[in-house]
């Protein structure tokens, strides 16, 4: 995710939780990986991005290749890897007699080996692409990359050798990186091949994420946002468990909020510790609820305790949003994330979080014996009434947001898991959604996670499984090694950055299936 | 130069000459330099390759500038450097929510700045064009380049930053280095300040090819070529004089001669030492030359002792290839270097350099009391006599070579300079030349090297200093730092590689000016 700058902070920094988030750093496991496959890449129309791979051979068969001027293969690891790979070069022919001039392109997706990044055109930064061009002096060379990758495919590109010398490439490894241990994740069986196979990926995604911070993706951005980061602790309580790593997180984000004690959306770890100027409404008071979900799952209070001002700080701000009728304003000056989808009004679900994060807000107060539990539990009043009075539409049965009173999927989707209605008249809600389709839809696995949850929350497990089948069974049918960042079954090309090739494969938000298959037993 | 493989060899290692190499591996001295100023550069049809560079800023104004995506700068540093390119970077604006991605085009000359790499086409690897393109995770960065280059033009574009952040260049600086040191430069004034420029630059030229082994030229082949090491042999002794590297270079190529005994005609040093499978006439012929002039220079015979045999050996190869006429064979099987024509026909200077090597051998011989003196004389009688019957045409007054009885002017000075002809008919034939301009003429420094001196060894000192002002004058009026690799007044876009691009701006055969200079007292 990548959002425009909105304004200037100061950011106040705590040492202590500083101290406390480094005290977690995490140990990285490393597994070594070697290909599976050579292959290479063949346009094909039925498949996504229009690019399929054909076996052309064994991983075996790459010692055997003397690569000169132009020459290329595509050498295919069989999952998705992320870490950091070496290559053993060698020279045949006359002893090299100018340097070696080699291209390396690594690719999540067939699309990524296959097009030229040079065609790349979106409006986040080329850099992202991921492609090394690099000059060897002395052969043979052990050549080893500095920077982490994250891939399935690496395609390797000899621009040039000299006419009196060939390249072989006596070894390529890759040693995968993650703070997660396979062997850790607790055992959870279901008689649903199709839902043990999205659990797996499901999980496999989280891995890659977990590194020294759970990373939204580990192609782009390689950094810790709130929502990614509630949804892989939803993710990693059902699997590995690893609950340092979300205390750690949540101390980051503790530790540098602004002067008005607003928590960014996301920070920055290298070169140190920095908030990043994205303020987001809703990614902000998802510190309160990760929080809660992160206290329910260890019952750790010494946490709770210190982060507790934290928390309830970004439902102040929260709350002050609401103009005098208890509704979040809405205008051009604010941004709150929701889903990427650049027609969607954000009031009405942004309202909704706010209720969802003063549920979590009140149990947590509750926990701590707050004096401000009392206040939390009187707006809250105040605001469903709100809510309910000036968002919900009695003729349409649907929750409207904005001036121009857009319905969406995602306004009704937030206000069932805020719990604003019933859970009677939620299945309701949820059916009529399904009914009418409203034009407003979802664009993210993020936003689909919660569609999900929403349905197996008023109790419609079958439209719930159907869902997370077509979803995320739809991505594994189309290839998926991890599940992806975006997906559109009606426009599978779909790039809110204005190119596929820089569409992260493996992002944390779409982890979830694995915590809704085992937190509802699917 | 690039020579295509003749023919596999097999090459017979000499340990002990190995480890006397090793152990004069020569300190390396380090000096830190900075930019002069920022320049652009111009299309300008009046100067050589079509480009002329105009100040644009101060160096103390880069740290002012703020790049961002497409943005570019040319450093320069004001004068020719070879060494280690650091970069100090760091981010204005947001934190940097994407990697840096910045490419590096180093160029000795403008034209290599100023034209795209991607045009280049000639038949040398593109590899030697020196670029890097670099990606860099987090900023601020010291980027230190592992890789030594040759230039005076540092190109810094960046190809993308986000846009949220631009990138500052807080620093650049080059560790120029050199197993050679100014301070050791012999005085020596000439009245003519043109001659003192050409001496100044030819020492310079010599310096930065002087590493740890004397290098054809620091960008490329950056390698040992023993028809170089002969010519910086000579110009060292006359300024720096760090003999002890000449000796640890005829131990290297003495240390790896083919199954035959002939040493190659370029030897790599990493990562170990290897004989090319390139072998020359002329030049291993120059092994026995240059170490006669060694020992010259020094009387170190304990050196000379110990590579006499090799030296020796060198004389017998080359006296193999004499047909019963005592003529030097003419056919396609052979490669003599002479100098970069392909209409050169190369049996005439061939000859000469052969005779020019008898006679060092039989000095070199006649030093360690060698029996073979005696046959070497002996030879040296039949060969000239053979020469003189076979090879000057009584009717032109000039020496032909090959069937076609070709004149060049090759063949008139190398045999001058192998003492064919009296002193006297010498300067004749040098007259003869400059007034008839045979055809085939010369097309390298290192051609015209041995045209000078050839005029000077026949007392025609005034034509000497002409050609030495117009020839290296000549470059340094088209703003030569370092003298180049090739230069043809009158197609100064020559290159014997198919672009200008690849050529060496600062090559070793180029830098004997200053031998002449100093040696013939002008």
């Amino acid at each position: 995710m990548n959002i425009q700058k909105i304004e200037k902070q100061t950011i106040a920094f705590n040492d202590a939780f500083t101290k406390r988030a480094d005290a977690l750093i995490p140990t990285i496991y490393k597994e070594r990986r070697r290909p599976k496959q050579l292959v290479e890449v063949v346009e094909d129309s039925n498949v996504i991005h229009g690019w399929r791979t054909d076996k052309v051979g064994d991983e075996s068969d790459l010692g055997e290749i003397e690569f000169g001027k132009g020459d290329s293969v595509i050498v295919d690891f069989g999952d998705h890897e992320v870490g950091y790979v070496t290559l053993k070069l060698k020279s045949v022919g006359s002893p090299p007699d100018a340097p070696l001039h080699v291209k390396l392109t690594f690719g999540e997706m067939p699309v990524e080996v296959a097009e030229p990044f040079s065609s790349y055109d979106g409006w986040l930064s080329s850099s992202w692409l991921q492609e090394e061009s690099i000059y060897v002096d002395v052969l043979p060379h052990t050549l080893s990359l500095s920077r982490r990758y994250s891939f399935r495919y690496v395609k390797i590109n000899v621009i040039d050798t000299s006419p009196k010398y060939r390249v072989v490439i006596d070894d390529i490894y890759c040693d995968a990186v993650s703070s997660a241990r396979s062997a850790d994740v607790q055992n959870y069986t279901t008689q649903d091949e199709l839902l043990a196979d999205i659990d797996h990926v499901s999980i496999k995604t989280l891995k890659d994420c977990m590194q020294d911070i759970f990373e939204d993706g580990p192609k782009r951005d390689r950094r810790l946002w709130l929502g990614d980061l509630r949804l892989q602790a939803l993710a990693n309580y059902k699997t590995f468990a690893t609950n340092d790593l979300v205390k750690r997180c949540l101390y980051l984000f503790a530790a540098v909020p602004n002067d008005k004690g607003q928590v960014s959306a996301n920070v920055f770890i290298q070169p140190s510790l920095i908030a990043d100027d994205t303020y987001l409404y809703d990614y902000s008071l998802f510190f309160t609820t990760t929080l809660y979900d992160y206290y329910e799952a260890t019952k750790d209070e010494k946490t709770l305790i210190e982060l507790w001002p934290t928390a309830y700080r970004q439902l102040e701000l929260g709350l002050a949003r609401l103009d005098d009728r208890f509704i979040v304003q809405d205008d051009e000056t604010w941004w709150s994330f929701i889903d990427w989808n650049n027609k969607l009004n954000k009031q009405a679900p942004s309202q909704a979080v706010l209720i969802y994060a003063l549920r979590k807000g009140i149990a947590l107060a509750r926990a701590v014996e707050a004096s401000e539990q009392t206040l939390l539990e009187n707006k809250l009043v105040d605001i469903e009434k709100a809510t309910m009075a000036h968002l919900w539409d009695d003729t349409k049965q649907l929750f409207v947001s904005g001036k121009d009173k857009q319905v969406s999927w995602a306004a009704q989707v937030w206000m069932v898991l805020a719990g604003v209605l019933k859970q009677d008249e939620g299945k309701a809600l949820m059916e009529r959604v399904i009914t009418e389709e409203p034009a407003v839809s979802m664009n993210t696995p993020y936003m689909y996670h919660h569609f999900v949850e929403a349905l197996l929350k008023v109790g419609m497990k079958t439209e719930a499984i159907k869902t997370l089948k077509a979803y995320w069974g739809g991505m594994l049918e189309d290839g998926a090694d991890t599940f992806w960042e975006l997906y559109n079954p009606n426009d599978k090309a779909f790039s809110p950055y204005g190119s596929h090739l820089i569409n992260s494969y493996c992002h944390a938000w779409s982890c979830t299936p694995t915590y809704l298959i085992r937190a509802y037993k699917l």
